[in-house]
C-alpha cells in the first residue's frame, strides 16, 4: 500500500463565531492548509469533508461540493466527498482521503472538517448531537448525549473508584493546555473547584465536565509519500489507521466502562504502525466529556484499566508527562465543532511533530496519535503519525 | 491499481413503505446482497452507506454504524462509513468502497444506499431535497428543486427546440421499463397524454415529469477481483469510475443545458475503462426529472447535444434500442429513495450483465454504465461495469 503523508495543515479559530458562515469556515481552513502545503489548485485531485449535521445545523446538505465551489475550485471539477460518522467524521474523512491516495487513484487530496453549531439554540444543538445515538431506543425516550455519558461515568466510579475530582482533573489539564493554544475557544486556566462547583448537566457530569458547542474548521493536505518531498522537508507520515464500530445503543454493549470500538481501532492502528502505546509521545483523544478522556487513555492502553482518573491526577497525561494528552486543549478547551474534530486533532499532532507547537510543544515528539469517537462510541477511529525519516 | 468486482447485489421493493423503518430497509438490502455474494460476516472488512439526509428525514445521523449494528455485525467491529453527496451519495459510496479495496486496505466491502423519505410530509420532503442546492443563494429565496430543473428544461426548449412531448417520452419509456421490474414503485405503463395532462409542478415540468418520493435501499458486495472467483463465476468488474463537481448554484454555471460535472465525470470514467459511449449497451442515468435524462444522454455523448428529446422519441434509448437507458424504470418509475439511487442503478446493471434481468433483459449486454447526480448537478458520478472475462 502506498505511503501517505501530511504536507499542509490549517484551521480557523474555534468558538462562537457569529460573523462566520459554514462556508467561510471551510474556505479559511482549506486555504490555510493549501498555502501551508504550497500546492496549486491544479495539483489537487479531490476534496473530502468531514461534517456531522450541516443538514440540521444550517439546513444545507451537499457541503463537500459547497466548500469546493466557494474555495474557488468549481472550475477544476474535483471529486468532492462528504463523510459522516457522528463526531468521528473528520477522522473518517482523513482515512478515506488516505485510502484514495493509497489506491493510486489520487496523489494530492484536501481533507477538511467543519461544523457551524451556534446558528441554532442550545437545546436544539443538544438534540442534534443526540441524533448520533440510537434515536429509536435512546434519544426518543429522553436520553441526552450528556445523560448517556453520565451513565458511563457513574459505572466507572462504581467499578474503579473513580471520583469527580479525577474527572475534574481532565478539565483542569485541558484548560491549562488550551491557555497555550491561540485558536482555542477557552484560553483560560480553571481550578478543580470550578469544575466541582459547576452546575449539573447530567449528574455526575457538571458544566465544566462537558465540551462546549463550537463553530470551527480544520483542514489537511495529504500527498503520496513518494511525492511529498516536492512540497515540504517535513512530511508527516500516517503510519497506521484503525477504525471500528460497535452497538449504537449503550444498553446493547458488553461493558459501559470499556469502549470496544476504541480498543479494536487502537489495536488495528498500532498493529499497522508496528508500535506500542509507549512509543507515542503526544495524543489527541476524544474528550467531549471528562469521563471520555479517562476511558480513552485506558482503552488505548496508555494506562491500566480503571487507573485513568488517578493517572490524570498524577500528571501522567500532562504536557510533557509520560504521554502528553490533548495538548491543543482537546474538545474541552480548544472546542468541539463536531465535524472538524478529527481533522483538528491531526492538525495539532502535525504541529507537535514539526516542532511548531509553541508554548505547548512536547519535547522530543516523534510519534503522535489521534482518537476520535462517533456517537457514544459506536464509531472510533485511531490514526498514528510519525515524522518522516 | 487493484481490480475490483461486484460479487453480490440486493435491494428492497421501492415505494411508500410505511411498514418499513430505515433500519429495516438497510438490513433487508444488505442481507440480500451478502446472501447473493455468499460471503460470511467474518469475511466482510467494511460497510459503506450512501445516505442523503437521514438526519432530516428520520432524525438519525450516524446511520452507517446503525445499519451494521442492526444487521448483526456490531460484534465484528467493522469500520462503517456514511457518504453523502446530495442525490449521488450511493454512487459516491460505491467509489469509496472501490478505493478501499483498490488501496489494499480491504478485500470485501459492503456498499449500501438507503433513504426513508415518506415519514415526513411532502412539502417538508421537497424542502429537504432543496437543501442539496445552494441554500443561501437559491433555496432561501424560494427556488424549489423542481423549479431549478424547470429552468434547465425551459432553456433546453429555447436553445434546441425540445418539446414537452420529448420530455414526456422519457417518462413513458421509463414507466414501460418499470412495468417489467418487480421491485419498481410504479409498475404501470403510461401514455404521452398522461404526462402532458398532469398538473404543473414547475412549468414546463408536470407531475409525471417528476420522480416520486420513495423509501428503499439497495446493496452491493465488492471484492478484490483476484479473490472474486472464490465467490462467484460471474464477477462484474468496475472498469472505470469518474466523479466531478461543479458550482453549487445554477446561476454560477457556464451553461444551463450542459452539466459540466456529467461531461467531466463521463470522460474520466470512459478514459479509465478505455471504451467509448458506443461500447455501452445498457445505462442507468439520473432521471429525477424527465429533462435530466435528456441532459444526461447528451452529456454522456450517447446522442448529439440538443438531440436527446428526439432520440428518446425515436426509441434510441428504449429497451434494446441503440443503448437501453433506465431499464429498471429509472428514478421515475423504479423510484427515488435518494441515498439508494446510485447503488440501485448499479444493482440493475449487474443484473443486466449477468443476464438476470428477466423481461427487461437487454440482449447481448456486456458493458453497462451508471450516472448519478447530486443537487442540480454540482456532483456527478459515472461508473462503467463489465462482465468478467
Amino acid at each position: 500500500m502506498r505511503d501517505v503523508a501530511i504536507i499542509g495543515v490549517g484551521e480557523t479559530a474555534f468558538g462562537e463565531l457569529w460573523d462566520y458562515s459554514f462556508r467561510d469556515l471551510g474556505i479559511e481552513a482549506g486555504l490555510k492548509a493549501i498555502q501551508d502545503a504550497k500546492v496549486t489548485a491544479e495539483e489537487i485531485d479531490a476534496v473530502y469533508v468531514g461534517n456531522m449535521s450541516a443538514g440540521k445545523f444550517i439546513d444545507q446538505e451537499h457541503v463537500s461540493a459547497l466548500v469546493a465551489d466557494y474555495a474557488g475550485l468549481a472550475d477544476m471539477h474535483l471529486p468532492t466527498v462528504r463523510v459522516e460518522g457522528g463526531g468521528a467524521c473528520g477522522a473518517v474523512a482523513l482515512l478515506q482521503g488516505r485510502m484514495a491516495i493509497a489506491s493510486g487513484m489520487h496523489d494530492v487530496v484536501v481533507v477538511g472538517g467543519a461544523e457551524k453549531m451556534t446558528d441554532v439554540g442550545e437545546v436544539q444543538a443538544a438534540e442534534i448531537l443526540s441524533s448520533t445515538a440510537d434515536q429509536e431506543w435512546e434519544s426518543v425516550f429522553g436520553a441526552t448525549f450528556a445523560g448517556l455519558y453520565a451513565m458511563m461515568a457513574r459505572r466507572h466510579m462504581y467499578e474503579f473508584g473513580t471520583t469527580r475530582e479525577h474527572m475534574a482533573a481532565v478539565a483542569v489539564k485541558n484548560h491549562k493546555n488550551g491557555a497555550l493554544n491561540p485558536v482555542a475557544q477557552f484560553q483560560k486556566e480553571i481550578t478543580l473547584e470550578t469544575v466541582l462547583q459547576s452546575p449539573w448537566v447530567a449528574e455526575p457530569l457538571g458544566l465544566f465536565d462537558c465540551a462546549p458547542l463550537s463553530d470551527g474548521a480544520a483542514a489537511i493536505v495529504l500527498c503520496a509519500m513518494d511525492q511529498a518531498r516536492r512540497y515540504t522537508d517535513a512530511p508527516i507520515r500516517i503510519a497506521g489507521s484503525g477504525q471500528a464500530s460497535d452497538f449504537l445503543a449503550l444498553h446493547d454493549r458488553r461493558d459501559l466502562t470499556t469502549m470496544d470500538a476504541t480498543v479494536v481501532a487502537g489495536k488495528r492502528a498500532f498493529a499497522e504502525a508496528k508500535v506500542e502505546p509507549r512509543d507515542i509521545q503526544v495524543a489527541e483523544v476524544h474528550d467531549n466529556f471528562t469521563i471520555t478522556e479517562i476511558l480513552a487513555i485506558e482503552d488505548l492502553k496508555f494506562v491500566e484499566k480503571g487507573k485513568g482518573g488517578p493517572a490524570t491526577m498524577d500528571g501522567v497525561t500532562a504536557l510533557n508527562g509520560k504521554v502528553s494528552v490533548n495538548t491543543s486543549g482537546g474538545l474541552k478547551a480548544r472546542g468541539q465543532p463536531v465535524g472538524a474534530t478529527g481533522v483538528a486533532q491531526a492538525v495539532e499532532i502535525v504541529r507537535q511533530l514539526r516542532g511548531e507547537a509553541g508554548k505547548r510543544q512536547v519535547v522530543g515528539a516523534r510519534r503522535g496519535l489521534t482518537h476520535t469517537l462517533g456517537g457514544t462510541g459506536a464509531t472510533a477511529v485511531v490514526h498514528i503519525f510519525e515524522r518522516g525519516a
